[in-house]
């Protein structure tokens, strides 16, 4: 235990792991492209391996540096970088191969993890969340009803936007960003049924006072940071 | 009145009723799968009479609790409860029988009214409209002369987006949320009329401003509560 | 003068021009349904004398209640009146009729001159302008570079968007409201030109950075009201 | 020195070079018009010679003027217009023809280093941004990460959007704007790989919850300042 503290404690320890993280970043950006990823391959493969016991090791030793074990997923990101390399080895060798690649850029979320600054600042973000939790369900509730009530109505009119409780879910968020909300879903529907404007404009008004005033409770929060 | 005050007293009064709004809104949501709708058909109109019942005899009973009977209308949600469940009986039969779905999708509003955090939140929001009157009263005035001079300039340009004044109105409100505002209304307005884009651009500028100030007006309210 | 004044400070003139106002408004949008119109012509016709008369009548009698009639002019709205009804006499008989229907829809906004709070309100709306004078020059500033180097740039590319200087603007103007920027404007423009994505994400970040600031402007000062 | 210094100090120094930069705006302004160019070619080639010996001269006797020359170079604003006339020279009579004519555009942004209020304002703009850091490292990691995975899951289904990591990039910066994300980019994508919705509307979320972030905290120096 004190040797695994000597090292977490060196003052190189973060600097490297920090390195480590680096560079699974660039190869993972590399390896997109194609021609250079099937010409590399087995130099990748190694890597990706190297990479992966590099971070076992550094978690293992960070466990041991803590007085209990259990100490150690205490902190919420070391829990994070726990799951994401344990995630790796359970998907190793399995034939989801898309589930390892994309667990493998997801590692890249752990310079959030261990670069101080970056860490604080998500925190602090997520943090704000907990409070505007009353909003969020009240604008669950006004999704649902309107993707329950859209479905009911359009669902003959509509296949693509409207033919089932998911797709008119997935219409109404489209719709609150505003993205072709009148262009590409209400004027179509109203070639079909004219009155159903009444549902959209409803829609778009109380979805926006709702969303405003979530975007408020955001503002007013970071004031009280 | 004392037996019908025990009942609502009751801590598992309120639990019981928010149970029975939530079987409404689940059964509400899975009947919008066809094939599963046909199937159960008569067991979700059996269950949707017992969820009317209920909901009746809850209304009666806090009606009764009260001291005088009318003192239940004093809050504006019982209002809107009673309004809810006497609208239910008033198109039962009817050949409107999309008004009686959509009425039974709205009880699920009734999660506002009988969750005390909801209903505040609700409260507190629409708290803040009376203070905004002048400035949507200024929006609407906007909106009316745009209308009429768009409707006046571009009825025979665009019969679709112009034809008329309802039409042009519900162009302008597509056109505020800047939604295809310029590729699908302005620019093809302009293939005919191409000093159009006075109209357009002075519309957004002003519209912005407005609308901006109005969304200020909803911020400078929350902080004072 | 006593007789004007008299009947200026009735308590019943105020309405009266309010009521008058309204139903400018009304015949003016009941106007645009043109199978009422043809049918009823004459009706608007006179009507619209009518009005025109009793603006003129009321404005005179302000202007005599005055103790030195150029005091009239001191208050902007005033100045308004005058120019609104001015114009429809210069503009009677011309051919431009529909600078002269135009102008009709425009006495609408008298509304704004003769109700208090209304004016108040757009008094201060429009008293927020002059501190943002010099973020608005920076915006034009930027709009102008980005105007000349966009038509410089593609002017053979894509006529309709960059066709010239003003049509470039325009473009610029609609892009800065994020209308189809990419879709409509920047993608079609790379098939010809690849590397004209930086021109569009520099201007989109540069624009976004200094509309950005001119809310928070607008934000503050109403704060400071 | 004391000649530059008793130039540069006079009255009508500032307005002078305000003038020329204002007439070089002008000018290539004017050049857009392609018939107006072809027909005064020589007398705009002149004026941008003589413009550009102007600046020198400018820029010359502000240097002398300064007690030691390197002291001019502290004030960025001076280090800015030294290389745009710089950079002019550089690009003389090189085939790059484009670059010197987008420099000439770019000298319009001098207007910002020698009116004093413009110079104010952004350098007040420009400071906001170093607090900004640490978030818009982690807009860039998540933009990284996204990239990465989406050119990874999509590179074959739509080669316009996810081809390659920078194209992949760009449709997420086109997302973040909300540009058409649903129309335009996710549906297409939909239609091959129906669970995509889930990396679109995480991504939609994240993003917006960091540039809200991003855009409070810009709004929070406002109000330092
Ligand atoms: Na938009
Ligand atoms: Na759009």
């Amino acid at each position: 235990q004190t040797f695994s503290r000597k090292i977490v404690g060196h003052s190189l320890f973060q600097p490297i792991v920090i390195g480590i993280i680096l560079l699974n970043a660039i190869f993972v950006g590399v390896e997109t492209y194609g021609s250079l990823y099937e010409k590399y391959r087995e130099l990748f493969l190694t890597f990706d391996i190297i990479v992966l016991v590099l971070f076992t090791i550094e978690i293992i030793l960070k466990m041991i540096a803590e007085e209990k074990t259990l100490n150690f997923f205490k902190d919420n990101w070391n829990v994070f970088d726990f799951l994401i390399v344990a995630a790796s080895y359970i998907f190793i060798g399995s034939p989801f191969i898309t589930v390892l690649r994309v667990l493998r850029v997801l590692r890249v979320f752990r310079t959030i993890s261990v670069i101080p600054s970056l860490r604080k600042l998500v925190n602090a973000l997520l943090m704000t969340l907990p409070s505007l939790g009353t909003i969020m369900l009240l604008l669950f509730i006004v999704f649902y009803i309107f993707s329950v009530i859209g479905t009911m109505l359009f669902q003959d009119v509509s296949a693509e936007y409207f033919g089932n409780l998911q797709l008119t879910a997935l219409t109404l968020f489209q719709m609150i960003t505003l993205e072709s909300w009148a262009s590409g879903v209400m004027r179509p529907v109203m070639e079909i049924t004219p009155w159903a404007w009444i549902y959209f404009v409803v829609f778009i008004l109380v979805g926006a006072f709702v969303v405003l005033n979530l975007f408020v409770g955001v503002i007013v929060n970071n004031f009280e940071k």
